[in-house]
């Protein structure tokens, strides 16, 4: 890309000339497409008759750069990831953009390019958008947010509602690994073994999931509050006991080290390229072989089981033997992760 | 309602007990409807088999409540707008917020309020959602995303491109409205009349439209660059030339003299309650008949006609019988009116 020294003005969004070339020569551009090229203030397209789903996110991550990804490519994979984990297929989404004065137009686009990038390569589509621009101090460079929609096969219904005792509890993957990535970077400590960002569209291990078996109960991908948070959600909904065991959960040896150090909990930390997910025992092994199979869940394992009791809340089994109730955090941890 | 004191903390945007909470009480509660009430990261539902409209806009409005209006009820009525002009009827929406740390906890209830009002008076559903909280001084108050999906019917096509010389223009009454509201509100100038933003849904203007006449091409609303902006866009997209009479486009005398004492030109005014459309000539009296019969569009007129030449250029007739180009603006007249 040939460096490009502007930097994003206040006209450009001002809806006249500036806003019209930068969407023409930055976003349109990267993001081509057929649904996108009128630049109409909507998209407009048939679906399968199917059942849709909808979500969006903002993301609001300090750095925009981070190891492993950057805002972009976070804002394509945070929204399939809300679609996939909802039993969708991701098709389209939407893209918009409050910019704040000065930004140069090189990270922009860097960032633009990283989308487009994702979205490619995961098979979705942005095909409407909008971009708004702040004054210096009334934003932090770049906010994106994006909308998606997915079609979910007739024959899928998950909801933590289902979740019954005697189901497992999977995760696909070492956890933690977002958090410490951008805990590390924005407070510039240095790491033995730096840990990058688990940034991933999940669709595909998602789909494989589902091709598997047919006990998923529920799915859902512990990004803000991690794992335990997302247990605590399921417990709540469903009524009954999440028990994990400390010593099944992965964490990178890395991310353990980052932890003690800095008196973070794993078990509380940002992903953005895992999932947890309940299913029925007699489902269970197949499908964390499916998951196996695909390299976004090479690390999966199984990591405890619903019971009745304590109604509503989860339970971590420590590696030492004892019982520990893992509540919701009511602070920040670390704000800004996506 | 009753006063609450707190405002918003960082922690509100951790994923963890606060930001359920505030999930739960504010927006959960607000927004009621039976598919957001599961509070799962994406809504899931059936639509009819035909084509969807999808689209997105971030509002960073500047102050967040105004004459007329405030960002929540401009959030809601944006995109419900941004569907009914590409012909559809809107359906579900979604709403994602970043909120700066310390805004009031009531300046964000009663925003929420607007929403959720504007929402259930246009018979629209707000079933998915995000938020984020940024430190102080890294946001400004409140910016809102909202994405909209809507149904168009199979036999509605709207697209600029199919403009031809010889349609006629419509405006569905006075411009500048939102445009004077903001700006003399943000600058504490007082007007003898004073101006309320014309913030409204259009998607039942836009429905008595469609049924009256099947000659509409193509409609939009002048936003961000206001009406100029907008036949801009349309000339571009066909090839064509737009004329209109100075004369003809409704405009209060109190926005007159602001524009005036202001130095501003209503026709680049941004608007947020009117639209524009090109019909057949046949057709179009017809459609602004139904016009006139909805309170919004009660001002409607037409303002000129498209003709072969200039080709792409919009043509000003003004009042003194000169015509004038009308181009883009390239720099910024208001900025954050939207």
């Amino acid at each position: 890309m040939k460096k490009d020294d502007r930097k994003i003005l206040l006209a450009h969004g001002s809806g006249g000339n500036l806003t019209r070339k930068l969407i023409e020569e930055v976003f349109a551009e990267a993001f081509r497409n057929e649904l996108l090229a009128p630049l109409n203030d909507q998209a407009i397209f048939k679906l399968p008759h199917e059942k849709l789903a909808f979500t969006t996110d903002s993301y609001v991550v300090k750095p925009i750069f981070f190891p492993g990804g950057d805002i972009g490519k976070l804002s394509i994979c945070g929204t399939i990831n809300d679609l996939a984990v909802g039993g969708a297929e991701p098709v389209y989404l939407s893209a918009s953009f409050i910019i704040e004065e000065g930004l140069p137009l090189d990270e922009l686009k860097k960032i633009v390019a990283s989308m487009a990038r994702t979205a490619n390569d995961s098979g979705v589509k942005i095909v409407t958008g909008d971009t708004k621009v702040v004054e210096r101090g009334k934003g932090d460079k770049l906010f994106i947010n994006t909308a998606g929609i997915g079609i979910v096969r007739d024959s899928v219904d998950l909801s933590p509602a289902a979740i019954r005792p005697g189901d497992v509890i999977i995760v696909s993957g070492t956890i933690g690994d977002h958090g410490i990535a951008i805990m590390t970077h924005r407070e510039g400590i240095q790491m033995d073994v730096p840990v990058d960002s688990d940034c991933a569209p999940l669709h595909n291990l998602t789909s494989d999931m589902l091709n598997a078996a047919d006990g998923i109960k529920a799915m859902r991908d512990p990004t803000r509050g991690g794992l335990a948070t997302v247990l605590n959600e399921f417990a709540s909904a469903c009524g009954f006991s999440m028990n994990i065991r400390e010593d099944d959960v992965p964490v990178r040896e890395a991310v353990k080290g980052a932890c003690e150090i800095l008196g973070f909990d794993p078990l509380y930390l940002a992903n953005e390229g895992k999932l947890v997910a309940v299913a029925s025992k007699e489902s269970a092994e197949k499908i964390l072989l499916a998951m196996k199979k695909n390299p976004l869940g090479k690390d999966a394992a199984i990591i405890g089981e619903v019971k009745a009791e304590p109604k509503g809340k989860v339970l971590l089994e420590t590696s030492i033997g004892n019982r520990r109730i893992l509540d919701m955090l009511s602070g920040e941890q670390l704000p800004r992760i996506c």
